[in-house]
């Protein structure tokens, strides 16, 4: 099944107490697209870039089997973040959001993109993510994330994206910034009214939860002796989990299930190094071997 | 197996935003033992009221199997612990601590008790608690809790103390501040130098970990619907704990996680009302229902 994803690609420069990069790979369509090309060989990316964005970057997603048509060059720079993270590693600082290009990005879907059966939206103005839907008509599952910024000022547009949506994945902060619910079972279930079938709240180093009117699966995060960069770590699960998904084409509780501890497994390679650097010597065998250990832990 | 448990036995004025009790039954070795009665009838209490201190609670206790001839009497007021917790539920604020009879504590372990096989020191100062192993020499199996008071201002009576136990738990947020780990998992690993062979870390709403050198054991939370009051929950966990391990005498991993889980669910009924009124009514079979849904919601 093909995953059609729109969201940023973007150049990053990052800080933590154990290092940085400038100007390294990133943005939340790069993350996804990279983690779910893992899964399958079937993902079209939706994004503009500047005319200042490596080619090395393009034949990199290229390797990966991800379809560039719907990846606009245009005039101008790349969307570029710079954050920091503190000892903590958990919450960036933005130091600096230059949207360059992406300031008047309007997502085109390519003609043959428009029969995907999966779709995710990354997070960006849900404005943006409704001009997507609009273009896919036909989709099995529509995936949704979004981020503190819509939340607080875009909220009525959010709500009215999210009534769309299938699945909304958002992190805990976000859930209760969303709900004002502050126990994230809570916000979790209170979501469900507002439209989605299905809400995913990614805990950090608590796991993830999925929940729906009848279900409810508790992951737990990945036991990590160490980390160096958590951004993308919330777009990596998401294509870890989609991935999977699109690569079974079973959308059941089983294997939505599975679908989210593959996720916690990516997010879980991704923290380990900066930008998507772990992602590019990262083998099928060693995704496996995390998802059995992630049995192992939760077995009793 | 027989248990004892030493602790406090107190009474509790509780207030959040969905009620409030005044001096009612409470208290670390109160939780513990009611919630061990659930699996074995062989709990020993060493602990001191005062005067004050009403007959009925002592028939409740009674009633439930508890062994009270550890249970000293004497003149003056009963520990009485004040209470009141915001909208998150999450962390009393202490508005009194009335130590009365609790002030001179000193443990005294009748001669019957001296063979226990199973020893759980609830959160009292550590030097107490050392006091305690010093009278009971042939455990199987010790298991310890602590708080932020005695990390903060016992430090080294509690570094002493842990070094002597077999399993310590404790909450995330004393998890974090006996290492100065941010990460609860890197705080559990880190416990484990400090001399016990495993640390559980209760992570409230986000569940529990189990942590030895050789292994790792993450549960969730049980999901709740509704909370009214989270006084006793880790004590009330710990009896869940020990008392299905006293009850099967089997200490292997495998059993240990088992008794997580059912330390988990005792957890969830405790919070549910005020004090120990919903332990008035449980039922075994309630308790098994949970543990089978804990199952339920974990598997993938």
């Amino acid at each position: 099944m093909s995953i059609v994803v729109v969201g940023s690609v973007a150049l990053d420069s990052v800080e933590t107490p154990l290092g940085k990069v400038e100007s390294a790979l990133g943005g939340s369509a790069t993350y996804f697209s990279v983690a779910a090309s893992f899964f399958t060989k079937n993902v079209k990316l939706v994004a503009v870039v500047g005319e200042d964005f490596p080619q090395e970057h393009i034949e990199f997603l290229g390797s990966k089997g991800i379809d560039l048509e719907g990846l606009q060059k245009v005039k101008g720079k790349t969307f570029h973040w710079s954050g920091r993270y503190g000892m903590s590693l958990s919450g960036a600082e933005t130091l600096k959001t230059e949207l360059n290009v992406f300031e008047t990005f309007s997502p085109k879907v390519p003609e043959n993109y428009r029969n995907a059966k999966y779709v995710f939206l990354a997070n960006i103005n849900p404005e943006l993510q409704m001009e997507v839907l609009t273009q896919i008509k036909n989709a099995d599952l529509v995936v949704c994330d979004t981020m503190n910024l819509w939340i607080a000022h875009r909220r009525d547009s959010l709500m009215e994206t999210i009534k769309h949506v299938d699945i909304l994945i958002l992190n805990d902060a976000e859930a209760r910034q969303l709900t004002d619910e502050q126990k994230v079972d809570k916000a979790a279930w209170k979501i469900l009214d507002y439209g989605p079938k299905r809400v995913i709240v990614k805990k950090g180093e608590h796991g993830a939860i999925s929940v729906t009117r009848s279900s409810y699966f508790s992951s737990p995060a990945y036991p990590l002796k160490s980390m160096l960069d958590p951004t993308g770590a919330g777009d990596t699960f998401a294509g870890g989990f989609v991935g999977y998904l699109a690569s079974t084409g079973d959308v059941s509780e089983q294997s939505i299930r599975k679908a989210v501890v593959y996720g916690t497994v990516m997010a879980s390679f991704d923290v380990e190094d900066f930008s998507l650097n772990r992602q590019r010597t990262l083998t099928k065998d060693e995704i496996e071997s995390r998802f059995d250990e992630i049995r192992i832990i939760t077995e009793f």
